[in-house]
């Protein structure tokens, strides 16, 4: 039985409760941990061959986990926490020098509010790329030449997401393509909790809407980190997960449910909230790792 | 066991349903239905007692539901048609007669897609009382006194929605007054499909995030007439509904999944063009009905 | 003495000031005007040599003008006249077959009210390219292939808008590209009033932010018909303007305030009912130019 | 001839170029300054009788001037130093003690840019008087009980705003309430680079739109304190200001241009960047005076 989750994490608690609860070792899978700060902690899955990929249920690479208690609600401090670890944990993936080109994508849909986690992160990073072409590059101070675009979604284009992000690319040519989406997961607890790094970019079937995205090193031609946060679990899973246990036999349950409630989303109802803040957590973090000049966390 | 849903029609199909599909006569309900136009068809459910009340789950007073097939997708003269029921259905709640005094209240967060219904529909709700204050009222055209607030969340505003418009009414002391706001149904093909208007008013605990809102004749002093569309399932709704059938003991699997999912919210993932879409069928129908010298449908 | 204008009538009318108000028949410039309906005027300026051009001071081409009364406040019949207007006059540019392929691009910053009546617009067309390119051309309806695209700014995306265009046609390569755009007019009377059409497309440092636009089948290599409504003027012009009559030597004024201001934009307190309701008027104009078989106006 | 600003320091501006550049002794004012950081400067105008109000302009009471170079564009700590600026000046207006009751207001039209400053700063402040509800005060920390509301405009709710305001007064029965809006200046330089506190409210005639604002302890019953940050300047200033020097009779220029442009704003082209990094500062500014113990700058 298949529980969907764009979570590396979510992967490793699956397997973690198939075996009742107790730590395992996965062949191809390496884990560590580190704790930032009251209330911010990461965990970083390495996933080195194909055993480890069909275990966690994701491609080979790196995923870094930062979740973050009371980031909605609690002391302001938490999201400069926050921010500064997912900038020191980005800055192991893409090695800041003066001029680097980079071009930041925010996916999804801006008009519906679980879907826009995006679009608003893209809306508050520094772009620069026009001043680098308009004043040359100076080399005086600490930033990278940065642009961004929120493509939209299909539904409102009409042409495919990937296609235009490929053009994006062939304009500027970035060293390194950072990808924003808002996730899905399983736990509904890992909504207003959980950013997600990985080096691997975006797999088709991931995100709120299942759609056909490819966003990786082989469909752009350069490096794709993706940085998502959960805001929706998909109702399929809500479903099973509060049957578990209930359940005698949840394969039949699947079967039984699996055609209704595809379009469907599942969210929080406090998701501006969560949108609001965690958007500004990433874009601070990016910022500070592409300017470190003029932007400290 | 207790499906939730805010229409009157369901209540009637779920009884429908307990009765293995037949059409059953109930004592203190009365049911006529008319079709429109091609594609638009409208259901008033009369309660008149008690019995009726409780048979059909809610309280006494009159249901009209219009049902709109492709309003999302379909031919562009399927609005006007849906906003033409609209006004025609409302026209014989609201009785026009110049400078008529109303209050449109829409209710809900912006912010959260869908639940933003009320605040988008009210933004294009033509308002005119200033305009009768600044230059007295002349008597020349078909207009009404039309006022209107959307007063936010308790999570925003840190008041009482209530109390908000408690005072509105104080201020401009309307004959009547018209709340908007986003539905749960229980059956997901009535996202975009259907609107409800009563006369009753808005009960506490409907709507999308269970809040404690009591907009009646009661609480307010004054009519309320409330217009809705579905645009969430209740979880727990979703969860049952899907496991029909399969469930030996769905009261059972319900105190299973009571607790969790509370501040969940399921939507389709194409509810921007739902708010969209029906935002502007029912400002055409209050406009045109409210000021019938300026607008028609 | 140079004052800025995107209108060709404006052009006309600054021509015909110079010459105390009589009307004059230019070499190279041919006009003619229709009444639509109460309310709703035609007029259309043919440009048809380099004489002309110097005249009016635009690109040589047709510039049709459509000058609405009260469309914000008035009857709402209104908005369907100028729609209908709209969509007679744009089917003489574009002739409409099944399957149609069209490109709208929405210019301009949507988080700049004034600016936004671009992607404002582009989100209420309907587009079809997606369902084009899944179900396949089914030719059993009368609908346009078309895709949409709001590109940003320059400030936003640190590219070139340009470019961004070049890529999306070459993706969708359709037969005409739709450009629409917030304009500058000289007359804060023509904010609210007045839609220009026209088969030039879009010259450079035209619109609200003098941008270095140049959208013409020259650079594009399809044809462009861009759509526009005057949201700003210049505030270079509102002086001089308001200045007329007072002034002894205007020239020396204009050199006294050409530096100050250049980033300024001038617009009507009122400019979200503008967008509001001609994002509407345009779409709809839009839509039923391009899907005839479900739209009509 | 009367130069509009909301600004008190552009009053004592004006007076001092009357005088000729020379910095003057005025009766009834007094001024200090403060460097606060690199970049950021206060100026306090304490307008002690009615000789100070008729020279500067304004009403008797203290007004704080926050200068801030480069805060869209520069340094991010820029904005940081700005938010403990704020904060400091506000706390000498504000005296937090536990369950501090404070009702925000956000000012103006959140759909037209310029003046959305005041209900896109309140949607980032901290709301937390529905937890006091529902909780009961513990006092296990360093909060405020703050509510907030954006009662929009005239134009869209058909009633005056400060009755909205006074309703909500009533309700929360507040020790103090802030008052965020945007205001007009003389000097384009001005937007961007100022925030202004004062503890005399909001006069009639201030702001984006010329309202009848009257917020003030004496209208309100409570204390009032106004934070502000120039958006637009007025068209006439702009008009004046511009042909300063060139024109001989400016009185007469006055009386020229005083009819139109009435209802136009003046703003630039980068105000939705002013909005979004002055919100941000001010929210900030609020929530670290308001809640120190969740809070700090």
């Amino acid at each position: 039985m298949k529980i969907r989750t764009d979570l590396a994490i979510e992967g490793k608690e699956i397997l973690e409760e198939e075996n009742k609860g107790k730590k395992i070792e996965i062949k191809g899978v390496e884990v560590d941990e580190d704790q930032y700060d009251e209330g911010v902690k990461v965990t970083r899955i390495k996933i080195t061959d194909e055993n480890g990929s069909r275990a966690i249920g994701k491609p080979i690479g790196t995923y870094i986990t930062i979740e973050v208690d009371d980031l909605v609600d609690g002391h302001e401090e938490r999201k400069q926490v926050a921010a500064r670890a997912l900038s020191n944990e980005l800055s192991k993936l893409i090695k800041f020098h003066y001029n680097l080109k980079v071009l930041v994508i925010g996916l999804g849909n801006e008009k519906v509010t679980p879907d826009s986690l995006g679009p608003v992160t893209v809306s508050k990073v520094k772009v620069t790329r026009h001043i680098f072409i308009v004043t040359g590059a100076k080399g005086d101070d600490h930033v990278g030449c940065v642009s961004a675009l929120s493509p939209g979604v299909m539904g409102t284009t009409g042409m495919e997401t990937a296609e235009l992000i490929k053009s994006a690319v062939s304009i500027v040519k970035p060293e390194v393509v950072i990808a924003i989406d808002a996730l899905a997961a399983r736990n509904v607890d890992r909504i207003s909790t959980t950013i997600q790094l990985t080096d691997t970019g975006i797999s088709p079937g991931s995100g709120t809407g299942n759609m056909r995205k490819d966003l990786t090193e082989r469909t752009l031609g350069t490096k794709v980190v993706a940085i998502g946060v959960p805001t929706v679990i998909d109702s399929t899973t809500l479903i099973l997960d509060n049957l578990e246990g209930y359940l005698k036999d949840p394969r039949g349950a699947y079967e039984h449910i699996s055609k209704k409630g595809e379009s469907m989303i599942v969210t929080t109802s406090d998701i501006d909230q969560v949108i609001l803040n965690f958007s500004e957590v990433i874009a601070n973090g990016i910022n500070s790792t592409l300017h470190p000049g003029i932007y400290s966390t």
